[in-house]
């Protein structure tokens, strides 16, 4: 039987959704591992575990046909020379996109396949960024003021798998270099 | 082989996107049958045949997993007291969802179940609507002004089935009455 349509505002520049079911909170300390700068990480998490991003999700049956849907919130900071960051991820059912609409801030979202492909692709308001199947994701929030605001939309039946990213991280990082953000080879990619 | 990351810009107040690969107009002609005032359309179409909706499509492979999306425009118009409004389809594969979000105007979603249960939404710049799966939907521009304007993502194998919405319309009509806006049963509803 089908059920109701519903429908919700994604209120600028506030930016929490009038309606979720789920608010998920990432702090630091969940994301042990995937900074560069072994050091820098372990200094800022000495003197705060602090927020690093959020997630407002709006959910569905985790079925074929459905989608899941929410607000991605990345707030502004540095470990050491690289921003703040998601965990970022691959689909369970590999083969399945994700649409991300940003609405607010400036960043990146940096993507890469199993064969070793990478992508790079800015965000800003009025973007809409298509992450094909197979293809990992992490949005990276490069102002230092702002939020780095997404909306996300991806197949209800698709689940995550963060274990390959915790293992080997991204192929590409988004770093502050002396002459503005750059994206450079991660030099322990890989590494256990 | 997965293919490569892309990004396109939703520009407003313009909205035609940065990026598309077909662009749909939708001319009163093509909405014959639909308004419920006949004398209205014909009167209406003699004068000019009149564009009533845009649509530009980003086309994806249409197999499961990816998604299709694109801009809906509405124009601003009135046949009798009916307001322009988009054919509105079922999916061909019927449990699949759509997922619009309102960038510009005001206006309404009509959907209905082959059950015979119906909803109509308000959508305005913001507002985020999920259509479930199985249910038609139809876009309706209710500004005298403003066109409607909405980026919808749905399943790219999810298909369109045009036929049954064209053969017996939707079970609800959006008017303008003496007093504002108006949702009424059609009269005409199933009709030959």
């Amino acid at each position: 039987m089908p059920d109701f349509p519903f429908s919700f505002t994604l209120p600028t520049p506030e930016t929490i959704p009038s309606r979720f079911d789920n608010h998920i909170i990432r702090r630091l300390s969940a994301l042990r591992g995937q900074f560069l700068d072994a050091e820098a990480y372990a200094a800022r998490l000495a003197q705060e575990d602090s927020l690093i991003y959020e997630v407002y999700e709006v959910h569905r049956p985790e079925v074929e046909g459905e989608f899941m849907m929410g607000i991605s919130i990345v707030h502004p900071g540095l470990v050491g020379r690289e921003f703040n960051m998601t965990k970022g991820h691959y689909h369970a059912i590999l083969a399945t996109a994700e649409i991300y609409y940003c609405l607010k801030g400036e960043g990146f979202m940096v993507m890469e396949t199993p064969e070793g492909e990478t992508a790079v692709e800015a965000l800003a308001p009025g973007r809409v960024l298509y992450v094909p199947p197979c293809w990992a994701h992490r949005s990276v929030c490069t102002s230092r003021q702002t939020d780095l605001v997404t909306f996300f939309v991806f197949p209800a039946h698709a689940g995550h798998d963060y274990g390959t990213i915790e293992r080997q991280g991204f192929r590409k990082l988004v770093v502050q270099g002396e002459n503005g953000i750059e994206i450079i080879d991660n030099p322990r990619w890989g590494a256990p």
